[in-house]
Order: C-alpha cells, then sequence, then structure tokens
C-alpha cells in the first residue's frame, strides 16, 4: 500500500453569494441566516453566512479528485463547525492521511480541515475513505 | 427546556442530475462518478451517483428549517455513508433528539439518518446542535 | 399611439426538470409535487409537475422582449391554472393587445396564454402593462 | 373545514444576483432593466431589477408550503407590480386567507402580499386555491 501517514492536498476557494443561493436551492436550506441580508444583520453573525454544509463540500473535492482521489469509496464525514463562513471568506480545505485502518483494504482515517483567510480553523473533523489501489509511480 | 427527546421531524426531494451538476460546481468535486456517465457506468456502481455530502444538505434543511429550526447553531455533524445515492433516487432526511447535552445551553444530540425510496438507510450519523429558545406555545 | 388591438407573439418551451429544480431554489418552493417523485406519482397529478409561476415566466419573457417589448412597465398579471404542465412538456406562450386602456399613456390589456404541446390551455389570464413609445418604422 | 379567515403566513428572502440571473435563464426574459447593468443604470429604475415573476415566486412558496401548504391546488394567482425591487432588496412575502369560495371543496381566496425591507408593497393582489383537508388537530 503506498499511501503514508502525513500525506496533504488541498483546495480554496472563495465562497460567493452565487455558491450559497445555489446550495440553499439544493437542500431547501433557507433558514434567514443565509438567505436574508436583513435577519442575518439582526442576528449574531452579523452577516448572511453560508451553510456549513455548503463548506464542507470542498473536503469532498480534495478527497475525490486529490488524496486518496478518483475511485475513493467515502465512508464517512465528521465536521465541527467552529467559525462562521461569510459569503466572500476564502476558505481552503485540507485533507491528511492521519492512520491506516486497514492496510489490505486501504481504509484510512484523514484529518480534515478548512480555515478561512485569517488562518482560523471554521471547519474541524476527520473522514474514512477506502482508497483505490495507487501504483508505486502515482 | 422545551425540546424532549424523541420529537422528530423529515424532509424529503428526488435527487436529479441539476443538484449533482450543481454541487460539482459549488464544491469542485468533478469526480466521474459524479459528473461522467461513461465512466460511472464503468464503475462499480454501475451509474451516476450523487456527492454523498450533497445528499447530507437536506439535514442541514430540517435542522435549520424544522428541529430545532431558525437560530440554531450547528456544531458538528457526523455521516456516515452507507449506501450510494443515484440520480432519480428518493431520499428522506430525518432528524431525532436523542440526547439532552446541556439543559442550560439547549446543547442537542440529534440522529441524523437518511433513507432512499426503498427503506435502505443512504447516511447515518449524528448532529450537534445548540438550539433555540422555545416558548411553551409551541 | 402606433399599438393595435389583435396584435400578438409568442414564445415556447420544453420545461426541463432543471428549470424545476432551479425555480424550487429560487423560490424555495420545495412542495413535493415539484421535486419527490414518489409522492408526485402517488398524488392526482401521477407525476412531478412545473411550478405555475415558473411556466407564467414566459409571459414576462414575451412582455418585456417582443410585445410590447423592452420599456415596458409591467403593471399586473393575472394568471388562471388550469391545467398541470409536467417536467417535459412544451408550452408556447402567446400575448395579444385586447385592449388600449389609456391611449396617451400607452396602457393595453393583453390576453395572456400558455398551451401546451397538444394544445391545451394550461394557463389563461391577462396583464396590464404601460408600453413604449413606438416608432411608425416598427 | 378549518381554515379560518385572517389566518397567514410568510417567507422572506433578499433578492441576489442570482437569483435574478437563473430566472432570466429559465424563462428566457432578458430585458436589459434585469440583466444589463449599463442599461439598467440609464433607465428610469437607475439600476437593476428583479423580474416580478420571480418574486412574486415566493408566494409559491408559502402557498405550497405553509398555507395552504403541501397538497394545495393553485387555481389562481394575480398580481399587481407596484414598485420595483432591486438586487439586494429583502422581501416578505404574506399570504393570508380573506374568503372562504366553497367551502365543501375547501375553495379559499387569499391576500397575496409582498413588502421590501421599508415596508413598501411591490406586489399586491390575490390568489384562488383548493387547499387539502385540515386534520383538527392541526
Amino acid at each position: 500500500m503506498n499511501y503514508k501517514i502525513g500525506e496533504s492536498q488541498e483546495v480554496s476557494k472563495t465562497i460567493s453569494e452565487t455558491d450559497v443561493y445555489l446550495f440553499a436551492g439544493i437542500s431547501g436550506d433557507f433558514n434567514p441566516v443565509h438567505v436574508n441580508r436583513v435577519e442575518a444583520e439582526g442576528s449574531l453573525f452579523g452577516k448572511q453566512i453560508a451553510h456549513g454544509i455548503l463548506v464542507g463540500g470542498l473536503l469532498s473535492n480534495v478527497i475525490g479528485m486529490k488524496l486518496p482521489g478518483p475511485g475513493t469509496i467515502y465512508m464517512e464525514q465528521d465536521m465541527k463547525f467552529l467559525k462562521p463562513v461569510y459569503i466572500g471568506d476564502t476558505v481552503s480545505a485540507r485533507v491528511e492521511i492521519t492512520e491506516v485502518l486497514n492496510r489490505e483494504k486501504h481504509v484510512l482515517r484523514l484529518r480534515t480541515q478548512i480555515k478561512n483567510q485569517n488562518g482560523d480553523i471554521v471547519i474541524d473533523g476527520f473522514a474514512i475513505v477506502k482508497a483505490p489501489m495507487r501504483g508505486d509511480d502515482c
């Protein structure tokens, strides 16, 4: 098995109003803190925030595209939502292999973490995946 | 505190190709099993599947809109992806209060479960939320 | 005033699943007859239908783009929803000038009608608009 | 029949540029006041406005989801467009039962009104619906 503890990959994106409105449409989550500027400004957040699970979707990007990448079977994702992400924030999702749970079946535990442009951790957690075979030349 | 163990709410939706393509655009997760029909048909899934986190977004709908509803602070979401959800599947997301973690601060543990049209559990897990105040008349 | 009673214009479109899912996202109307295939099949409609107001949006197209066209001020729209429009139906929206309500201010009453591919009227009603100036050469 | 005159429900949302662009795509209404910033700034509105029917879609949300809610048959919608809604405006759509037109068949007349964040009525009108049965325990 060619996966090594400590390997990591990341992807980053500025979360736009479009992202939030489209995700509201996909999920049906029209909570006023996401889609109502007036109520959001009167809330404890002070302005419109992105859906936590929307932001967590970037982890799906890293896991499905980079590490372990195409062929991965996503078994579990845990996310602790530590800070709000505002429309316009730029976040980086980072995935790191922290443990091999089953060497034969390539089951890995990954640390999954998302930071905003200030370096604050906004989402922390872990994933468990069944990784695809990886040749020596990868 | 007016939240009771065993209270539950749900929401359901048919997951469309549109949902999968929009979520691919939001997350950047262009894994072939989601957006490449040819490769998906050659994969172990046999056809295009929805992103697990997209499907999990329906939990955000129930939690943000119904139980506990607007004003809830989402602290953690754990999801075990047990079965694939295909484009065209109709899923129901159900949230149930299973434990009061902090009575004063309304911190609740919720069971979060999504089933497909055949009654198979496709996602199982839990959420932790800080619920808003709830009056006696609700 | 160069608008004549009896003038008409139309536009047509096949209503896709994408239209219905995007409009559900814009409006927040996640009624199961629109976004839940299983429940829609068990409903009196028998399958998923488009939101009536989505279909009525084609009238906005004809009025804003063709008759009277850019510069029109939309004052009122009345729509009677006579038959369901299913995903995949091809509808034609037709607008016809039926009355001049105010000659000096170019206020017109329009018949607004939408038919499906079988020629059934699915939406009938009227609009009142303030039309822009129109030269003799139009 | 368990519906009472005076019952009301509402929903609110900030109308985003995304909403306007998606609705332009669905309806084909590319009137410059909606999708052309330069021309909109030179128009009598002074900036880009939302399509009236897009905004009216929120009434479909309230009627289909809340009052009377799932199972309702939408028979007619009349909308008078009284003031423009600009991109970024936060609107509240309110539906109130004003008359029982047919007690046996649950046909209701509803006042349908949308206000902006300043309390101005932007759309006023009525709907006629056939409401679903409603149990005593609701």
